[in-house]
C-alpha cells in the first residue's frame, strides 16, 4: 500500500489528509485550529480591510493535523505505517506573502516583531492596499500593460505587491526588517524541507503568476525599472527574491529529518511544489480541459485549465491567466467571488445572532419560496469584487425590501446574488473561448447547501457535479506528491485513480430559470450600473421590474 | 371649568383625550385597540399591498377609550364632570374610505359583507390599487391637469378614487351593495350625530380636498364626465357622494341622544368637522405661518399652511395644497413619508426579532457610531415614496455592507434614510416658495427617539422642537372643538391657551452637518436614479464615496 499525505491551509485552519494512491480512498484526516485571533484571523475593528494571521500559528497547526490523520489512518487500516506515506503536498491561502528574515524565519516568531500586525502573514483577504493596488495597476497601464493584461487589467490588493508596498509605506520598520517576503504556499514546504535560505526556496508558478506579476516571458518577476516606479526599496527587494517560479513538475524539496521527526514521518520523502488551495482543489476535483470547478466556501474560486499548446486570450476582469499554474502543461485560468459563504455567515450568525439550527430554518424557509418570489435583488459584493469587476472598493446591497420582508427572502436573495456573481464569470470566460463543458464544485457549501446548488444551477442553466471528495484541496496536493513520488506517469492518470464524483447532480429546472434570466438581466444592471461599467445607466425600472416579477411569481 | 374631547385614531389603536379649553391641562386619556387583525390591521400575507380594517371596531374602540377617559379625568381632578365637556372632535387615518348601506351603516356591520375583505375600511396605507391610481393620473394629465396639479401631478394608490375603482374592478358585488363610500374622519362623527343618510354627512374638506379631488374652483368633486372616463358606475356613484365639503369653521352636527348615553356625555354638544390625524395633529402642535409640523409614527406626515390671501405656486410631487384643509383661512400644504416608525419596527421587530431591549441596545449602539462611520446608505421606501416621488412602487435599499456590517448600524442607517427623505421634503416645499422658519415634531417618535431627532437635526440643518402634547391630534381636534363651541374667538386664540412645546430642542451640529451633507447628495443620486428622475446615471462613484466618507470619520 503506497499513501500519499495533503495538507490543506484554510482560512480558519488546517486539515492534513492521507489518502491510498491505489484508489483515492481516505484513510484519515485531522483539522487544527490557528491559536490567535478571531478563528484565527487577525483583525482590526477599526480597519475591516485588514486581515493577518500570526505564522507560528502554522506551524502548530501542522504538527497537530498531520499526527491527528497518522492516527485516523492507523486506526481506520491496520496495513497503514507512516512509511507508506510516499510523499506530501501543501495548499495555502494565497495571495498570503510574509516577510521572513535572511534565515528564513517568519519575523513573526522573532520576539521584537511577535506582536506588530505588519509583520505577520498578510492574509488573502486583507484589502489594506487598495490604494497601492490602483496605483500599481495605473503604472502598469502607462508602462507595462502586458504585466496586467493576463489579471483582468487590474491590479488587486489581495495580492502580493500591492501588500508589501502598503507595508513598506505604513510600516518602514517591518519593511527594512524583512530580508525576504515569500508566500504562504511557498514557505510552509521550505520550513518542511529544512530550507534557510529564502534565495534557496522553490517558489510556485501558482503564487508568482499573477499575483506576483511573474512570468516566463517578460523574464520572470517585473523588472527593476518598473518597480522603482512604485519605490526603489522595491527594486532592491527583487534581488532578495527569486528568478524562476516552478509549476507541478518540479518538487519543493525533500523532507527534512527535523520536521520527519516532529511529524512521524519519513525523511527525504518528496515534498510537492506549493500552490494555493484552490489550484489543487481543481486537480483534487477532477479538472481538465472544459471543466470548470468551482471552490464554493468562505468565498469562492474557479478553476479551469487550457492546454499550452492553444492560444489563450487575455480576458478582462478575469485574475489570472497562468502556465503551469494549476496543471503542468497547461494555463490555468482563475477567476473567484471574494465572499460567498462569508456573506450568509455574516447574515445569520453576525446580524441575525444565529447558530446553526438558524442556518436550518433560514434554509428550509428559504427553500419554500418561489424564484423572485420576495421581490428582492442583492448584490453579492460585501467584500469587493474580485471577478469580472476586480475591485474590492465596492460593497454590498440589497434592494427591493418592503415592511413584510423576512431574513429567510434575504438569505434567499443572497444566495441568488453570489449565484448571479457565479454566472458572470462563466459568461466572461465562455465569451472569450474558455468551454465550459462540466461544472464540478467541491468545499463544504457544495456538499452542505443543496438549496445553493439548486439555485445554482438554476441560475447558470448548467448541471452542478459535487467532487467526491470533501477535502478537494487537500486531496489535490496527495495528487499531487503522488506524481511526483512517480507512483503515476501524469496528473491524468492519478486524477483518475485518487478522484471521484459524488453521486448527486444540480440540474437546472426551465420555470426557475426563466425567472432567473429575468432577475439576472437586473443584476447585471446594477453591476454595471455601480460597478461602473455603465455611467449612464436608467434604474427607473428596476424596482418595478422586481414587484412584477414577484407579483407574476406567486400566481 | 370647560373642558373638551378629542378622538384620534390611529392605526393600532384610538385615544380619547380630555383637555381643559383654558389652559390645555391634559385631564385624562385613554387608548383602546382594535379587536381585529394583526394590530388591528386586516393583511393578507401573500399580498403585502393589502390593508384594511373592521369598522365595527372603530365603535367597540370608541366607547372603551372615551369612557376610559373620562374615568381619568374625574380621577385626577375632583371638578370634572362629564358636563363639562362643551365639545369634541375626531380625527382618524386618511384617506381610508368606507363603503356604507342608504342608512350609513358599514357594509362591514352587516352579516352578509362581514368577512368580505372588499368591504371593510380601506385603509391608508392599502396600496392594492396601484394600478388604478396610475391610470388616473394618467386620464388626469391628459383631461384635467388641474386635477392632480394640487397633489404633485401624480394620484396616489393611497386615496379615495383609486381604492373605490379598485373595489369596482375587484369585488363589484360590494361595489354595488355599497351605496356611497365615506371617508373613515367623516364617518365617525357622522354615527355619533346619529346621521343615517350618507347624503347628510357633512365631509371635511380635509379628506375630501386633493384625496377625492374636491375643489370648490372645479365645482368640488371631479365632474361626471371625467370619472366616466374611468367608468360610468363612478360617475353614477358621484350622485350619491356630496356636493360640498367644509373646513373647521362647519360643526359636523351635535351629539346624538344615543350615542351621548353609551358614552356619558351630555347630548347635543357640537361635535367638529373630521380632519385627517396629523391636520389636527398640526393645531394641536401650534402650526402657523412659517412652521412646519412633522408627526412622526409609523409614517411621518408634514403640514404646513400659508393665508389664503396669499398665492401658493403647485408644487411637483407635493400631495396635497387645499384651502382649509387644516386651518380655515389658509391654504394646507401637506407632505409625508409612507413609512418611518414602520420601518424601524419591520427592522428590530421583524427581521431580528427583537423586543423593546433591543431598542434599546441598539439605540445605545447606534449612538455610538460617527456619521458616515457604517459606510452604510439606505433608500426610505419600504412602503413606497409619498412625497415628491408619489410612488408607491418603490422598495427599500440598503447598501455598503460589508461582511462586518452590524445591526445597529443597518438601524442607524435607516433612521438616515428617514432623514434624508425628510430634508427632501423641506428643500421641495421651501423651493416652491413654502417658508420653513420653524420645525415642530410630534408623534411618538419625536418625543421617545432622542437620537433619531437629533439626526433629522444634523441632516436637515434646522432646530427639531417637540410638540408639548404627546397626544397632538387628538389635542388639536379637542382645539377645534373648543373653538366651534365658542370658547374662542378662533384658532389662533384657542392654540394659544390650549397647545404649548416641550422644553427640549434638538440643534444640528456642524461636523455632522458636514457629514450628512456629503451623504445626502449620495442619498439624492440614488433617489434620482431608482425614483426615475434621472435616467442617465452615473452611480460608479456611490460605494466608493461612502468609503471615503467612512475612512475619513473613523480618524
Amino acid at each position: 500500500m503506497k499513501c500519499s499525505l495533503g495538507i490543506d491551509y484554510g482560512t480558519n485552519s488546517v486539515r492534513a489528509l492521507v489518502v491510498r494512491c491505489d484508489n483515492g480512498e481516505e484513510l484519515g484526516s485531522f483539522v487544527a485550529g490557528y491559536p490567535s485571533g478571531k478563528d484565527g484571523v487577525l483583525i482590526d475593528p477599526k480597519d475591516h480591510h485588514l486581515a493577518r494571521q500570526h505564522p507560528p500559528d502554522y506551524l502548530v497547526g501542522l504538527e497537530l493535523c498531520v499526527k491527528g490523520a497518522l492516527a485516523a489512518a492507523a486506526k481506520k487500516n491496520k496495513a497503514f505505517t507512516p512509511a507508506t506515506i510516499i510523499g506530501l503536498g501543501v495548499d495555502t491561502t494565497g495571495s498570503s506573502p510574509i516577510p521572513v528574515d535572511s534565515a528564513n524565519r517568519a519575523l513573526a516568531s522573532l520576539p521584537k516583531w511577535k506582536k506588530n500586525p505588519a509583520a505577520q502573514c498578510w492574509l488573502w483577504r486583507d484589502h489594506t492596499s487598495w490604494q497601492e493596488a490602483a496605483r500599481i495597476t495605473e503604472l502598469a497601464a502607462k508602462h507595462r500593460p502586458e504585466y496586467i493584461a493576463k489579471c483582468g487589467n487590474t491590479y488587486s490588493s489581495e495580492w502580493f505587491w500591492s501588500k508589501i508596498w502598503h507595508c513598506l509605506k505604513t510600516a518602514p520598520d517591518v519593511f527594512q526588517a524583512a530580508y525576504s517576503w515569500v508566500e504562504m504556499c511557498d514557505w510552509i514546504p521550505s520550513v518542511l524541507c529544512g530550507i534557510e535560505d529564502p534565495k534557496q526556496i522553490k517558489r510556485g508558478i501558482c503564487a508568482a503568476g499573477h499575483k506576483a506579476l511573474y512570468c516566463d516571458e517578460w523574464g520572470g518577476l517585473p523588472d527593476k525599472k518598473f518597480l522603482s516606479l512604485l519605490s526603489p526599496k522595491l527594486a532592491e527587494l527583487r534581488d532578495r527574491l527569486y528568478d524562476k517560479a516552478h509549476d507541478a513538475n518540479t518538487a519543493a524539496g525533500t523532507l527534512s529529518s527535523t520536521w520527519g521527526k516532529k511529524l512521524g514521518l519519513p525523511a527525504g520523502i518528496p515534498v510537492a511544489i506549493g500552490e494555493m488551495d484552490v489550484h489543487y482543489g481543481a486537480i483534487g476535483s477532477g479538472v481538465r480541459e472544459g471543466t470548470l470547478v468551482k471552490v464554493i466556501g468562505t468565498s469562492t474560486c474557479d478553476c479551469a485549465v487550457v492546454p499550452a499548446t492553444k492560444k489563450v486570450k487575455d480576458i478582462p476582469g478575469i485574475c489570472g491567466i497562468v502556465k503551469g499554474a494549476i496543471l503542468p502543461g497547461f494555463y490555468g485560468v482563475e477567476a473567484g467571488q471574494s465572499a460567498v459563504g462569508d456573506i450568509f455567515k455574516w447574515w445569520i450568525e453576525s446580524v441575525c445572532e444565529g447558530d446553526a439550527a438558524l442556518y436550518a430554518s433560514l434554509a428550509k424557509e428559504a427553500a419554500k419560496l418561489q424564484p423572485g418570489g420576495s421581490g428582492l435583488l442583492a448584490l453579492d459584493w460585501n467584500n469587493g469584487n474580485r471577478t469580472v469587476l476586480v475591485d474590492p472598493m465596492l460593497s454590498g446591497l440589497l434592494l427591493g425590501t418592503t415592511l413584510h420582508t423576512t431574513k429567510a427572502e434575504i438569505y434567499r436573495a443572497l444566495i441568488e446574488a453570489t449565484a448571479f456573481g457565479a454566472r458572470a464569470i462563466i459568461e466572461r470566460i465562455e465569451e472569450y473561448g474558455v468551454p465550459v463543458k462540466r461544472i464540478v464544485c467541491a468545499g463544504g457549501i457544495a456538499e452542505k447547501n443543496p438549496l445553493l446548488m439548486q439555485i445554482y444551477a438554476d441560475v447558470t442553466g448548467r448541471t452542478m457535479l459535487v467532487a467526491g471528495s470533501s477535502q478537494a484541496c487537500a486531496l489535490g496536493a496527495a495528487v499531487s506528491a503522488a506524481v511526483l513520488a512517480g507512483v503515476f506517469k501524469d496528473f491524468p492518470a492519478a486524477q483518475k485513480a485518487m478522484t471521484s464524483l459524488k453521486d448527486i447532480e444540480y440540474k437546472p429546472r426551465a420555470a426557475a430559470r426563466k425567472t432567473y434570466n429575468r432577475l439576472y438581466a437586473l443584476y447585471k444592471t446594477l453591476h454595471d450600473a455601480f460597478g461602473g461599467v455603465n455611467r449612464q445607466a436608467d434604474l427607473s425600472g428596476v424596482m418595478k421590474e422586481l414587484l412584477t416579477i414577484k407579483s407574476h411569481s406567486q400566481k
